[in-house]
């Protein structure tokens, strides 16, 4: 019998926005494995560190925070081997994935090199998204508006044209290019429309017209532009 | 001391998807409100059954079932002012909301209606997005990837010039629209990159290429389309 591979979207960050069935199966996982930074911590093994079982083996996945440019190949060629071994040895491995395991999330890499050989279950979480709008305290979407995601890796002009073709968009990957963002967005016109959330559901959570946001944006930042309706009244939560 | 009005996602479907959060706040609250249809169960009640506690006071607000039409007004007045009694009475009221509050759910109906005079903390949920993904067995969108979301009730024009501007597309709000969507994916040369996915994460759900979809989908269905990659290996759950 071989073992299970457990995709786990462990939640935006707050540990009690992980869903019921993610702690279960990371309380049960004699392997847990997580991205990890090349100094300091997992932001996933932070989120999930009181579901995980004193006896289990971890395992992090070391990669670089060059968060640009596409993952090493070899990082996830290693990993999928010690992660396919502990499989074939019959010990599920649960994976832990910050927001949702497949929303823009490094899990793929994994699932790709994995999913033809093992079983895989993917456990779907909040993902930031859904999250970033909580704090903003403003409806991402409804009715018939469309909601696009973009990653703010995207050119300008790229991005004008698909901001253009929606109701409600999301700019996730944010990081250091928020100068560039904000510039785009005064541009457009959409500067009252629009919404800077970074570390959602923590306690280090920051909510801000993005017309506020600093200079430098950490990589777990979002920003949020409602063209439709009235102008961004931002009600931060009370 | 006024009570404060919890917008709680209780995720796709499966109880087990819920959040440690949602489940905590719903056994606390006093007074638990839901959607629920003119004939038949709620389903985010269902949802959130074994949460409820035995002495929670139960308020269903009643919304008929004509999902194309703009919500009754009357409604939403009306069960913003029973929901607003209760948090001037001092109790807590939590609204169960399927997948998200604030992705495309009803909840905004109510809080534009009370985010003005009460407190209000929106729980964020794991969405049907993520949830149809997982289903699939195919990351919904990664690095420099567009993800539009779109409803199927925009008609075949729009829908095809949003679709044309990005990598991957979840239409949502299906139902009865199936046969038309799926001849626009047809014509637009994408069947073979098209999944549907009915009651993600609930015992009764189905996962099929859109090809081969029922021409009745239930409301809670949504069409996935990759435009980029490799066309759809549709790889269920093993």
């Amino acid at each position: 019998m071989s073992g299970t591979l457990y995709g786990i979207g462990v939640g935006p960050g707050d540990p009690e926005l992980m869903t019921r069935k993610a702690w279960r199966l990371i309380s049960a996982a004699p392997v847990v494995a997580y991205p990890a930074p090349d100094t300091g911590e997992s932001f996933a093994r932070a989120i999930a560190a009181e579901a995980i079982g004193p006896d289990a083996e971890e395992i992090p996945i070391v990669v670089p925070m060059r968060t640009d440019r596409f993952p090493a190949q070899e990082i996830y060629d290693k990993a999928a081997d010690r992660l396919s071994a502990e499989l074939y040895a019959g010990r599920d491995v649960a994976v832990l994935c910050e927001g949702d395991p497949f929303f823009y999330g490094s899990f793929m890499y994994l699932f790709e090199r994995l999913a033809e050989q093992h079983r895989v279950d993917v456990v779907p979480g909040v993902s930031s998204l859904t999250a970033c709008a909580a704090a903003l305290g403003r409806p991402l979407a409804a009715r018939s508006e469309a909601l696009a995601i973009l990653p703010g890796t995207m050119e300008n002009d790229v991005l004008r044209s698909r901001i253009e073709a929606a109701d409600a968009v999301a700019i996730i990957k944010v990081g250091h290019r928020l100068p560039r963002l904000r510039a785009l967005m005064a541009e457009m016109g959409l500067l009252d429309r629009a919404g800077y959330v970074a570390r959602a559901s923590l306690p280090a959570e920051e909510v801000l017209p993005l017309a506020e946001a600093p200079e430098a944006a950490p990589y777990f930042s979002m920003i949020l532009i409602y063209r439709g309706g009235e102008p961004w009244p931002i009600r931060p939560p009370r």
